[in-house]
């Protein structure tokens, strides 16, 4: 890290991120659950294993079409317990305020909260509030917590992917970035675009009766399926092939994509996961998914291969390959 | 409330914040947790209850005589858990950078956080880094969530003090809150006032033996001894009246208090803890926490009458009364 501060990439999930984790925050905090790189810490209470996790919740703008900053920070920890192959259940709500935020929007932004907790099955349980003068923060930042328990038989994590896994996907990809971005930008999509943001607990759930053939979970947020794809590869030594013919895109992104100069595989999501199963489970997975409200768009997208470990490649229509890259840090910063 | 914006005293602990938790917060969340006004949430889980809560801290100056954001960020999470009579065992990070901030300054606070989770005993095992424009934060804040086992025969809430219990206190007030506010304003206490921010599990735990005789704990950060005497009175529909004599104060926050018109009772702590114990128990607590380091200075500050409800009066050396009102915000901003 040749840098001397911090930079807008290293917030953004791609590979400034990843130096600043392993240079700053695991050789201090040597925390095993922090080395293993999952969406959830996995806890041994007496009663079973608890999933845990946090997230911070920062994007500009704070309401933007098919969601706010509400829903997204509900979501954004229901979906990493579920990644994290837990049933979400008690959330935390850690609120900094900039003085003057007008009450009428905090109180938008709260019902949204819990109206997404309720069509979540979750509830939040503590919460905490901070002011920060008129210009040292910006409007409203939102930290949420989980906690929930990991049924017996479920053991995800990215470690778990093995060659010939087939890897799956909930739906079409882009459309969180794509709407913060129209809507930040003030471009012509308006109408067109809209969020994805949505708690996927139930979606995953599907495959919970998959037992161990359930390898991996991932929510594709900032640096979009690339940066999830390239993680998991490189924490299970494995190489990953997706083919580009598979990847769902629907037509707006693919059009804002295009004249933004952007590849859909980098755009964070909000209501999507990818799961990598066992080849003899990808049928039943798919099916379970595409049954599903969240999964009726599910498709296989490609498969895990021996390697080279931590290589991502998409096969193209024609039958060539390119290497999807780890992003470097995040094309849109304040995504979420 | 007659404001329509946020004001910098509705983060500040008092009569404000409350107003804003009662009529944004906890009409719309709806959760009996919340509801109950405790520093931490009881879970039930298979094995046994869990405590969880959630603190953001945004204190400035970021590193102060006696700690840093980073320190107080896990005193903060493992004291409120502590508070809630659980043991604090998994702690969880969450930090909103603001672009350009120094990576040595950040390495220094992620330090400071790893030695004050050693010295309490516990590990952070989830965490999250988003980055934001220079301008749109002020420099770092952090948000800590934990999750801790409470053990069976503990059962402390601000609802459960009763007429004739006495009100302990582990030590000095008003350290954190001048030690800030020196730093910040440059004033010529330097040297003179350290915060007491310490994490608090172990004196906490002392008092685990005296099972259904320990009737409530918190720590009184924010608004200080008077806003949270104020809120447990509230909480249990009983009157409180303390010592004046008793309180103990150091002499350099005496005098810095006096200085600047401040009442050391309304000065936050980050490192006391108030108990409130059956009468029968009180002399056994007070031994407890005197044979440990971080209560040598252990006072008996008061005891708990029928009423009137919510009221907290202070008796004076000349034995007169006078009202402790519950503090409107917060006299210094940004204290934690």
């Amino acid at each position: 890290m040749s840098t001397q501060v911090v930079l807008l990439g290293h917030g953004g999930g791609g590979r400034l991120m990843a130096e600043l984790i392993e240079r700053v925050f695991l050789p201090r905090l040597g925390s095993p659950e922090l080395a293993r790189g999952d969406d959830s810490a996995v806890l041994p209470y007496p009663g079973g294993r608890l999933a845990f996790t946090t997230d911070s919740f920062v994007v500009e703008p704070v309401e933007f079409p098919g969601g706010d900053i509400g829903r997204l920070a509900v979501c954004g920890t229901v979906n990493d317990l579920a990644a994290g192959g837990a049933v979400p259940r008690h959330l935390s709500a850690a609120f900094i305020l900039e003085e003057g935020l007008p009450l009428d929007l905090l109180g938008r932004l709260v019902a949204s909260m819990a109206a997404t907790a309720r069509e979540a099955g979750v509830r939040i349980v503590a919460g905490d509030t901070k002011v920060v003068p008129h210009g040292k923060a910006d409007r409203i930042f939102i930290t949420t917590s989980g906690v929930g328990p990991i049924p017996d038989g479920i053991a995800v994590s990215g470690r778990n992917a093995r060659p010939g896994d087939a890897v799956l996907c909930s739906g079409a990809l882009g459309d969180h970035g794509m709407a913060v971005m129209v809507a930040r930008e003030g471009l012509g999509f308006a109408g067109c675009i809209e969020s994805d943001v949505a708690p996927l607990n139930g979606l995953v759930q599907t495959l919970h009766a998959l037992g161990p053939a359930l390898h991996v979970l991932r929510d594709p947020t900032r640096g979009g399926a690339a940066a999830a794809l390239n993680e998991i590869a490189a924490q299970s030594g494995v190489a990953i092939r997706i083919e580009e013919g598979a990847v769902p895109v629907r037509d707006p992104v693919r059009v804002a994509c295009e004249l933004l100069g952007m590849d859909p595989l980098y755009v964070a999501n909000e209501g999507k996961m990818l799961a990598i199963v066992a080849p003899e489970a990808a049928d039943a997975a798919l099916a379970a998914w595409r049954a599903h409200p969240l999964g009726r768009e599910a498709v296989r997208l490609g498969e895990v291969l021996e390697g080279p470990a931590g290589r991502v490649t998409v096969r193209t229509a024609f039958g060539t390959h390119r290497v999807l890259d780890r992003p470097l840090g995040e094309q849109l910063p304040r995504i979420c």
